[in-house]
């Protein structure tokens, strides 16, 4: 299978593309239109898609039903009543949606964490996108629960991969204040025999930092250290409360931070130190959490709110450019997976998507890059490819109002 | 003119809205379809449209030329230099642009402070959106500059309106420290005089007060209300650092506060108290600020980060409700201009948009106006009324390639 892409806009200059099977084969103007697809892309440029490294893609079906609320109010009276029933079939229904979503704002990967994991991988495999889907593994120091959460971690990685070529499955571990230390120390082990990825939520609310050396007599990142949980297949989602120990720990490991900017706003939890971490050394990446705390799954908004609050956070406007916070959401997240991608590059993986030139969003043209991250919205993208295949085109993913139908249906179940 | 929305959701309730001339003419189910216009609104919810009262139009000219840079380089180096070259001709592009791209977002006026204003006038008439429509006023403290200053100003108001049931011709005077006292008193007393709205910069950065206070022994509101420019018919745009003596004052002289919570974080300038102001009786709405200092003019996003601004500011989750922040971006924007509008009942101004509720940005249907805060983007609007005439429909607004094209050509000038 090839695609052709037609005198598109590649960094200020028009070229052709041809995508050979699932990389970018050839990067150059005026090549033969022999492809199996030809795309004319007289008003389009290409751009990385997004890799969204902090979700819980089941929780769409959350969206709106409870916001506003204080953390503990809204955990215990609103959504764990509710994901208590849930069963896989609305786990599958709900992460199809969420991925509808994805898409339609240009997204081509998400690190997911939640339960019901093997609903998630046939989603991930029946939409195309790439995943890193997890377990979330959370014992609540209880010891028999931690046998039963080993038990469903292995089960998982046991079932069959739907689309191995487009899913990593990873591990996962809830939080400090949720799982055990012997649940954290079978997890990290685990990560370095399988050679995969690792995420934990860390650092996200102060009283999670003063719990923890109330606890333990030191933060949740050395204890997350002590126990052998950080490398560079690390992800941690949040990382808002760090103090300079912590940070020359996960600089010196490598350890990805994700930060969840909308998210942290939203629940009032804190800012992210962007810039700090930056100089420090630490590596970075993007996510949106859930649509429950959110409310969106759009990229392009959070990459805007992201280098917003960076500037706040250093009481600097120079802080979180546009061009830094855009690689932070697209080559940094897949970097973190191991995917050669997030780039427009002769033998990189080829995932893209094909922005509208015409649409109002993105002129005057001065700097495309500064036009997607504070101005862009979902109208702008045309195109989605990933793993050379085109995931929607001309604004539309087939089978997209079935998906919006079901989801509405599902959630009459939920009110 | 009659136009009935026929099968419209409105509340969770489905009904007919007919409208005549520019207002909500009657509010009911089956209405007999012998209205001029019909539009079938099976898969639409109506919603009141959006106020932005704080936005410089033209400046779309310079979206993207230059960001993330410090204000005195930015203005320095990248935005003043470029607005000496302005001319009408260009300001009546660049805002016509700026409507388009308001009105794809659901906005139905602006109130804008500028000079060319003759030519904003002329744009808006031809685009068919309201608008208070001020010249800026600024004097540099040069008595001879504010004898121009005065001049221009009286020029503008005695220029013909070209549209009175849309222009409101309003005052504006750029900042305390880039205005004397006498430009203030001046504005004051006229604005008293035309029983006209007054709009002004005020308490944007630290710096701001701290000079203030060096220069005056008081604060900026302190020294606006010792000016006599605090009233009910006042917007003082930004508006983020306040004292409770100043909060006191605003309540009390019941004037406008309209923050503009994108701008404050581009600029590093500081958050907005929302939820502290309103605790104290203070009226506030919502402002874009320019596309140079966003770069959006979208409500829709304007609205979501001020409502988790509104969240850290307070250090509380339940902060800035999508509720809340929905009433300040559309009845309290309305009620600052005295439009009996932003909310849809009989006798109102004829001002909505027709949202799309197959859109999956508007999807599970659990919560409208939550959705419409932190979940929605432009897609989601299909039509746009203001004063009783559709000016997009089916997304598409009369003309818009040209306008867009407008802009992309004027840029070259600028690059």
């Amino acid at each position: 299978m090839t695609i052709l892409l037609q005198n598109v806009k590649l960094n200020n200059q028009t070229t052709d593309i041809l995508i050979s099977d699932n990389i970018f084969k050839k990067i150059s103007p005026n090549q033969p239109t022999t492809a199996d697809t030809v795309i004319d892309c007289n008003n389009f440029a290409i751009l990385p898609a997004f890799y969204n490294t902090h979700s819980h893609a089941p929780m769409s079906i959350f969206r709106g039903i409870s916001d506003d609320k204080n953390l503990f109010d809204w955990l215990n009276n609103d959504i764990w009543p509710r994901e208590a029933k849930l069963t896989p079939e609305m786990v599958y229904t709900a992460t199809k949606f969420s991925i509808l979503e994805m898409i339609k704002t240009g997204t081509v990967f998400f690190s997911d964490m939640y339960f019901f994991s093997e609903a998630i991988l046939q989603a991930v495999s029946d939409m195309g996108i790439r995943a890193a889907v997890s377990f979330c593994s959370c014992d609540l120091f209880d010891k028999q629960k931690l046998q039963t959460e080993i038990k469903k971690t292995e089960q998982f990685l046991n079932t069959p991969n739907p689309a191995p070529e487009l899913i990593k499955k990873v591990l996962s571990v809830h939080a400090i204040y949720t799982a055990s230390d012997d649940l954290f120390r079978y997890n990290a082990k685990l990560a370095e025999e399988l050679n995969t990825n690792l995420h934990i939520h860390a650092c996200e609310t102060q009283k999670e930092v003063d719990d923890c050396i109330s606890k333990y007599n030191h933060t949740p990142i050395q204890h997350l250290d002590y126990l052998g949980t950080l490398s560079d297949k690390t992800t941690l989602a949040h990382s808002v409360w760090l103090n300079d120990t912590d940070i020359n720990i996960l600089a010196d490991k490598k350890t990805w931070l994700c930060t969840n900017p909308t998210s942290n706003l939203k629940l009032a939890s804190g800012i992210f130190m962007l810039n700090k971490l930056l100089d420090k050394g630490c590596r970075i990446t993007l996510g949106t959490d859930s649509m429950a705390s959110n409310n969106s799954l759009s990229m392009l908004s959070e990459m805007k709110i992201c280098a917003l609050l960076a500037k706040i956070a250093a009481n600097d406007p120079t802080a979180g450019s546009a061009q830094t916070i855009f690689e932070i959401a697209t080559r940094n997240g897949a970097q973190a997976f191991g995917l050669n991608a997030g780039h427009i590059t002769e033998g990189a993986l080829a995932d893209c998507i094909l922005v509208d030139l015409n649409n109002h969003l993105l002129a005057p043209e001065y700097n495309l890059i500064s036009n997607i991250v504070y101005a862009a919205d979902s109208s702008c993208i045309d195109t989605v490819i990933c793993n050379g295949k085109i995931l929607m085109q001309n604004h539309h993913i087939p089978g997209e109002e079935k998906i919006i139908e079901d989801i509405k249906k599902l959630s009459n179940f939920f009110r």
